[in-house]
């Protein structure tokens, strides 16, 4: 994997306890491609590694937020073996190599921190399904959006058969899905896709100030494991496994310095000052079931 | 099953590579019978086996879309019993002969092509629950919509108690089924029952654009897989459980023409030319699990 | 568990076959308590036991529905060792007491009358999440909201990580319990964590004639079959289980008097009289499958 300091497709920042992650190949819309989708997983391994992150906006550079898959291949474009390239060990499942919009989005929905979404432009095919993940979508009135599969002779990536429902609702995705059709801001609104539109000025801050709102008034921790709660409590069996984890993350987190902090600083009236580090916490909630080895990406 | 040259309960007809199936008994609001149930099940059939059908619409002729179960048995209506005929081999669970709204509904959902309900008036209990397995609702401002099981003291039919929470939401499920009341359009549109309410004028243009807008623009491989994808990504362990599949479909279809001829008619900005087949690629995505041999249709 | 006659946190009345229950300690704000928790239980108990009970609402004494654990331990609050009393005998996980939140919330998703929750006031942590299993949610004008778990350096209780995905959402949920923020009716209704917002004098007005659109149309068997699987049919394997279980509710019910009486009265014009009786009836569909006996509240 690449290091924060090489990477040649994406940006990465960091102030004020928000990390940001800026798509950029402005020139061609942010297309995709396979060193964009390694150095993302590397930006979501250093912002996960790094206890001064509280929270990661991703966004792109210039007009697009991303066009999808680089098509300069042509009529190859979707054919993975002309799309191999040394050094491409991303893990294979059945013996095919995974789907690189699922690399990015399983990663980014396994983040210990919040992800914001801040789409600036054209979001299209996996420049949409990587967002989904996110915990929070906010467009620019410029933004477009397209889940373009259908147009293009192929089927769902970025696990977004079982995001795009969730997020939309069955109904929603089918129309999207099903049609291909690219559409604007108003309609991702309409459609609950995205939760806010704004002048293209006021995106940024926007997800800034919805940042600062989490880094400044939780916990890492509690924001951390409730997160992995909300994701993988999709597929729970019955609202008794989440009883159960919510039992036993409850007794933990309760006898802990950040509930003693949270509760103090509620009842004083004063800015919460939380203490408790994610990585000595964030075994208290499991994440999804380990698929078998063959799944897995080597060196996450 | 009967043949479509024969149905008498429903009307089948196909034109520009949409099928359009009409409920037709006017005089009784559609209202649905054994026979109705093997009709649609064969008219589903029919729109599967033809390669030059690629999607379906649904709709009621005369004022009513589907006024539920004809009552004309009156006490005796939902009793099994009084309702088994010669010939009525639809399956049976456990010994019990199979809900004929579920076995439409299930029928329904395995379409490989996308199904558009025209909901042009009265749409209660299996009138209303037969709808849900459609990729997109559209009302007439005339249509009017009830799941009024409690109200006849009977229970969800259709398969219902799964879709309709996935559908629209638990809460909003759970309002309409407690109460058993009976809602018009504008009630249907605001609990994302129905994505549009258009004049009953303006119901089946409507239904035939969207319809167009798929089959103009869309592989017919890749909607069929996308649908399959989307229901039953639904019930999915884990997203890995969509990134296993999505990898394995994406790379067989990004091999086949249909993902070639998708980028190149979109970098030569003209019109594309799909050509595979639906047989040949829909191994790709499996059905739900399959059920055991007791539950499932014979004929099928 | 606690008797009816003797409650001391909460009242609990019957009338109109509707029976109301009152967080009420008003001068805390009807914080919650070990003593309000069992209190809970036992109400729902005595509703269930009632065949005069058709619907159950849920609301608050004073200016509060609920404002959440009692902090009055400080620190200490979340700190089960300093928390356990005499005879606080809920059943325990792992060894671990069960959360106060999830007994109270699993034990209303699992009861066979529809609960209707009017919230007057603030309801923020454990008072927002007692309300996920309601199924309807209303609020007065003065209601406030808050998933405030983060903002106390905990995590998500009352299985909430179950139930608030399911019922607003997973985008959403994400962002309230993420930022951990307090909102009001407005941004409650716009996220649809409640379906109608009116003023204060008009809540419980309103909550009793929606209890009463279901006491005097529906039948209570199929009613509290209904409730049943629309709650356990959110984690079903595929729409094939619920069509096996449709499919046995549906003969048994439909040769039942209710089914008779349903279908008469409404081919009548005339106000049905239901007669079944939900003990008899309710084993027709499962609850959630049966958690280890450790899960299990021993005296309920």
């Amino acid at each position: 994997m690449p290091d924060v300091s090489s990477f040649t497709e994406i940006r990465y920042e960091v102030a004020d306890r928000i990390a940001t992650i800026t798509l950029h190949r402005p020139e061609r819309l942010n297309a995709f491609t396979l060193t964009m989708c390694q150095e993302l997983v590397a930006a979501a391994d250093a912002a996960d590694a790094d206890d001064d992150v509280r929270v990661v906006i991703l966004t792109g550079e210039g007009r697009g937020f991303c066009a999808g898959a680089d098509l300069e291949k042509g009529a190859a474009t979707f054919d993975e073996d002309a799309n191999r390239e040394p050094g491409d060990d991303l893990g294979s499942i059945g013996g095919v190599a995974r789907d690189w919009g699922g690399v990015v989005t399983l990663r980014f929905a396994a983040l210990r921190k919040p992800l914001i979404a801040a789409i600036n432009g054209v979001a299209v095919g996996v420049g949409a399904t990587m967002t989904l993940p996110a915990d929070v979508r906010i467009a620019s009135e410029a933004a477009r959006f397209g889940f373009v599969f259908a147009r293009r002779g192929i089927v769902y990536d970025g696990a977004a058969s079982w995001f795009l429902p969730r997020v939309v609702g069955v109904s929603q995705a089918s129309e999207w899905v099903l049609t291909g059709r690219v559409f604007d801001s108003a309609e991702a609104l309409a459609g609950r896709l995205v939760s806010r539109v704004v002048p293209a000025g006021e995106l940024i801050p926007t997800a800034r100030a919805l940042a600062a709102e989490i880094a400044e008034n939780t916990s890492g921790v509690s924001v951390a494991l409730c997160r992995r709660l909300t994701w993988s409590m999709l597929d729970a069996p019955s609202p008794w496994e989440a009883h159960r984890i919510e039992t036993a993350a409850l007794a933990a987190t309760g006898k802990g310095p950040d509930a003693a902090e949270g509760v103090m600083s509620f009842l004083e009236k004063r800015p919460a000052q939380f203490t408790a580090r994610v990585a000595e916490w964030d075994h208290l909630v499991p994440d999804w079931p380990v698929p078998p080895a063959d799944h897995r990406p080597p060196a996450e």
